[in-house]
């Protein structure tokens, strides 16, 4: 489920609102970096450093090259072993504890007996073409065995046989310029989406909103092989034969689908598999550009509304004998067989306990299991992760504790992220041509913010990974740091190679981070994140910065309901309660700041008040009711977008209540809502300024 | 809205499990009085004696004579002016601040221009016979203005024409006996209900169900004349003119009809009046023993199915020439003009800041608004409330302030209430024939719990007094204390005059509590009770008892379960996980207090970190999911009865639905949601063993 874009990722407990936090911090080193507070530092003076320089890349190196020379599925044998491997470990690194905490979900995989494929068929019914039933394995693991074949987790059964259509990315805007502006009717059709720009689950819900009986997914070489370089072995793009695997569901936060709101454990009332959450009721199916190629030639190439559209299946393929144009009066048939079947999962769960305040908690974690290799998704994430426990193992056993409890988790099938910070700065970067720049100058040069040129870009948290229960559903401050693309250079939505059997340790070391400099430098990072929100007698949040946020997206949904005037005025539609609601928080955010360098620092319960309010504040945006027919989103200034699951959308309800809402027959009814959703927002954000307020 | 139940009430912050913490406070108080760790007690070492010396009878009584000489329902000009007096005083007394907070509610009021009343109609359409009006006011009170006649708040508008049905009180039982037993079709009927034993509500919620046009309440003499007693102002009975008012929305814990899940504050959204929560679609009208008895003589009689069911109209009643048996042929009709109406209320707010602490708070309150004059009905409770404030204000004016801030709350058209404690057993009882014994011993003797004599009854919280949204919705420990019948000795549902024109001062003055010795008693428990939770440095909760209560609530919804044996054996129903969860949980709590003894009570967090626990810990019973059709109700383990909101229901997720479960259709499915709860339970209480182990 979890997605990676670029080079190396890694996530971990980092602010949701990272922007907030990582740039009141970075304003505080710089600005007075002498006014520090008591805290465990000046009894153990040198545990920061320390526990950078105790980091090795070596050492994460050896980690990965562990981790991936088995397949390591969720729900399997050789999955319960690694997190047996990493449990014991852990205890040897020298964690208080290190245990494993098991659920029985639902999980998805091929039938072993009936295989998954595409067939074109001729008018006698005859199928004279099968896309392939597995990825040719890579050099030196063609002798592994339990390689899954490609498929989409938690499709559907079935056989369903009918013309194809070509819909683009498969996004809500591409169904509605297939419908309206061009008068394409995909009732009862099979669908064939490529892959990129939004997440799967979201193409297969709108296919099923249009009617089809079926979509297949490709891979397409104009979004997964960057030019000039080879595919793999020989570069990191995607081969022909390369198929990504992914899951399909649209839980909207539910979790596992057959237990909505409470873990699955044994006593666990389960739904039945057809009242599931989020379970598409068509097949699904994914396949490589090889087999793309021959069925959209088959259909006569993808009609296209504007060049923007075609894929660049541009790669010279034998068809072979039989294959001709007139394919279009050809149909294709989808063969399905893949099973749902509740099966137990493991989480490794590792706690270094805190000295002073052991019921606060940092959370930092990242998901072990893979759907081939795991080359980079997840174990780049993982092997870091391993190398950050063994080095808190090391301070704790020379006497050291933090402040507060830190807890580590490997997560099987599941992500999360927690509201971090970071002291980067001072890192040197380990990109080429940004040597003995700041780790900083790097992400500013290769990755700025839209609007505003002085800051690196910091994306609105969506979804895609597992920090979503922790943020999106309860409002625990949360977020990720990953190494990603350089989005001035690269176009391409995914890595090319990303959810295929050719993630594998090879990747990463040939093309990826040959010195493992970068992973370190991640480790080091996140390491240090970790550190002073576990250490710091003072949480390192700024939340005058969640005031500026608020501003800016507020403005920006404004400027989204101006286009709108008339409907506006027609229907008294007004932002001022809103605006007025932001206005209060900044307010009340500089008096909280201006309060806190008052704050008694030998007074603990003093401290302890105020880090609370910290600590708090996001949960504040959370409306118990949650957003409208997502009740597992219930965070009032972001969630994932209803449109595209990876995006964050911030004032979802206020936008959702928007979309489209020209098209729609009942305005004065779908405007009373767009004020609804306002005075939701504008009572949510006073809310949560009033928890700044100086306490009773 | 809000009920009481005989003598006096008043109601404050105090145990949500109030059982729970009740017991256990006593026996920490018996077996180790001098073990106590040290708080502000040890540098005012006498404010625990003082507070309750500096209360005095007196006081309350001119309290009570103050508030009471004029009318003051919600949304009325006196009712401000009151809220503002409210205010000075206790600015005055020393509290640190003293706010009006305000809300624009939906409220209703009977039409000034077109009263609301009853008619018997004979065969021409004739209105042959009206009933009153208004009550005849009670001596002394002939020149008030602004006493509005007797209404139903929140009626629907109708004149609605039909047979009439008896339906006794309106219970789901009783309609099940009508329809199912009696072959009574309501459907098209107005019916006729007595006031009494479950929430008036409910009663109007079964009639619609029902299929009725109309419903009529009324006070019979059996609930509302007590033998051998007056009828005031000869003694503390109804009169036959005497009718009671009071609401019938059913909200299921809403709040304001239109707002529901946010304040009614200017920005907030509001649905339109015949989209909000709980109207009822009916008329409704409440009527005093003298004119019901002639529309019960029109109608012939009850058809009672047994003599349970009769009510005793027994008084002597001319009901004038014209009339005979035959009226049971005629109809009645119901005049209802009541209009709904959005109307600022008040609330007064007042602030004692805590010294150490003042993030953590302790809220007392009571309601101001009343139907009229409110002698008992809520002015009692806020008599007592300024008598308690005036004290505490004294000892701040002194020097001293508690450890945590303490909250005073006079609410308008909303109550509240808080988990507490008290020290009860050294404050004597003001009872007549319990001299000299402690109030302790006058409760157990008076109203001892049902299972177990040694301990005296404590309820479980239900609803129909607005500690309801703190408990009900959000889980912050709560409770009542009220003084209220012998339930040995009287048997009626309520004080005979509740919330009628007839509640005044005089009332209590005369029969009540001519020495104001109760109210007295009652605000130095309430006074004590919050001193103990607001000053003593472990918060005086015992969850043990907790535990316990899950035991036999378990125990309970097991047995009333195995009613269906076979079914459950069929189903495989089973209560194991519930059981073993209960188990864990007491395991947990029993842990957790051999921790806290051992805690080192010299380190403020490590204290703050165990308070914690035990505040939350009421918290962790809370669902965000809601029950089943009743969102706002999110306590798993108690809730306001689906068949009376006064009457709390344990496991009511479980208990309802299992409810007349073997007249279902679908039994399978039926009981698929008796397992799906059952695992929900389970899940929450084992949850809750987790909050109370040791923190890391």
């Amino acid at each position: 489920m979890a997605r990676s874009k670029a080079t190396l990722r890694t996530w971990l407990g980092c602010p949701g609102l990272l922007g907030c936090f990582l740039l009141g911090f970075l304003a505080g080193w710089f600005t007075k970096p002498t006014d520090r507070t008591p805290d465990s530092s000046d009894v153990y003076p040198n545990v920061r450093q320390k526990l950078v320089a105790e980091m090795k890349a070596e050492n994460i190196k050896q980690f990965l090259r562990s981790f991936t020379k088995l397949p390591h599925l969720a729900g399997t044998e050789q999955n319960l072993l690694l997190a047996k491997q990493i449990q014991g470990q852990w205890k040897e690194f020298g964690l208080d504890s290190a245990e494993l905490i098991h659920y029985d979900v639902l999980l998805s995989y091929p039938n072993e007996t009936q295989p998954n494929y595409i067939s074109i068929v001729d008018d006698q019914g005859n199928e004279i073409f099968n896309t392939s039933l597995s990825e040719p394995p890579p050099q030196g693991y063609e002798n592994v065995t339990d390689i899954l074949p490609p498929y989409n987790a938690f499709s559907a059964q079935g056989v369903p046989e009918a013309d194809l259509v070509y819909v683009n990315y498969g996004r809500t805007e591409d169904f509605f310029k297939l419908e309206r502006d061009m008068g394409i009717n995909c009732t009862g059709k099979i669908v064939i989406a490529r892959y990129g720009k939004i997440f799967r689950g979201n193409k297969v819900k709108n296919a099923i909103l249009a009617g089809a009986q079926g979509i297949i997914l490709y891979s397409d070489p104009a979004d997964y092989c960057a030019p000039g370089v080879d595919a793999y072995p020989g570069g990191w793009n995607l081969p022909g034969g390369g198929v990504q695997r992914g899951n399909v569901l649209n839980l909207n936060g539910a979790g596992d689908p057959l237990t909505p709101g409470y873990p699955a454990k044994e006593y666990t009332f389960r739904y039945k598999v057809n009242e599931g959450v989020g379970i598409p009721k068509i097949p699904v199916h994914p396949i490589g550009y090889h087999d793309a190629e021959v069925l959209l030639r088959a259909m006569g190439g993808p009609a296209a509304p504007d060049s923007s559209w075609k894929g660049t299946l541009n790669v010279s393929y034998n068809v072979g004998p039989g294959f001709a144009d007139s394919f279009a009066t050809r149909k294709v048939r989808m063969h399905v067989h893949t099973n749902n079947k509740i099966t137990r999962i493991y989480n490794t769960i590792g706690i270094l306990r805190g000295a002073v305040e052991p019921d606060r908690y940092i959370i930092l974690g990242g998901h072990r299991d893979s759907w081939v290799f795991g080359g980079i998704d997840p174990t780049t994430g993982a092997a870091v992760l391993q190398e950050i426990v063994r080095s808190f193992g090391k301070m704790k056993l020379e006497g050291w504790r933090p402040r507060r409890t830190i807890i580590f988790a490997s997560w099987d099938a599941e992500e999360f992220g927690l509201l971090g910070s970071t002291e980067w700065a001072e890192i040197l970067s380990p990109d080429e041509g940004y040597e003995n720049k700041s780790l900083y100058e790097s992400w500013l040069d290769k990755d700025p913010a839209t609007e505003n040129n002085s800051f690196p870009r910091i994306n609105k948290l969506g979804s895609g990974s597992d920090f979503e229960a922790y943020f999106q559903r309860l409002g625990i401050a949360s977020g990720r740091v990953r190494y990603t693309k350089n989005r001035k250079a690269d176009k391409f939505s995914n890595y090319p190679v990303y959810h295929t059997v050719y993630e594998t340790f090879e990747l990463v070391e040939k093309f990826y981070d040959p010195t493992f400099k970068k992973q370190l430098t991640i480790a080091q990072l996140r390491g240090k994140l970790v550190y002073e929100l576990a250490d710091s007698q003072v949480i390192p949040f700024d939340c005058r910065h969640y005031g500026e946020a608020l501003k800016q997206h507020s403005n920006r949904i404004y400027k989204l309901a101006k286009k709108h005037e008339e409907q506006m005025k027609l229907y008294k539609v007004s932002f001022d309660s809103l605006f007025s609601a932001v206005v209060n928080f900044s307010k009340a955010a500089a008096e909280f700041h201006r309060r806190l360098e008052e704050v008694n620092k030998k007074d603990p319960i003093a401290v302890r008040i105020m880090n609370d309010q910290l600590m708090f504040l996001e949960r504040a945006f959370i409306d118990p009711l949650g957003l409208p027919g997502r009740k597992f989103y219930r965070h009032i200034i972001f969630a994932p977008s209803s449109h595209n699951k990876y995006a964050g959308e911030s004032f979802p309800g206020i936008y959702d209540a928007m979309f489209d809402i020209e098209s729609k027959a009942a305005q004065q009814e779908a405007w009373e809502e767009v004020k609804r959703q306002i005075s939701v927002a504008a009572f949510t954000v006073q809310a949560a300024a009033g928890t700044l307020k100086e306490v009773a």
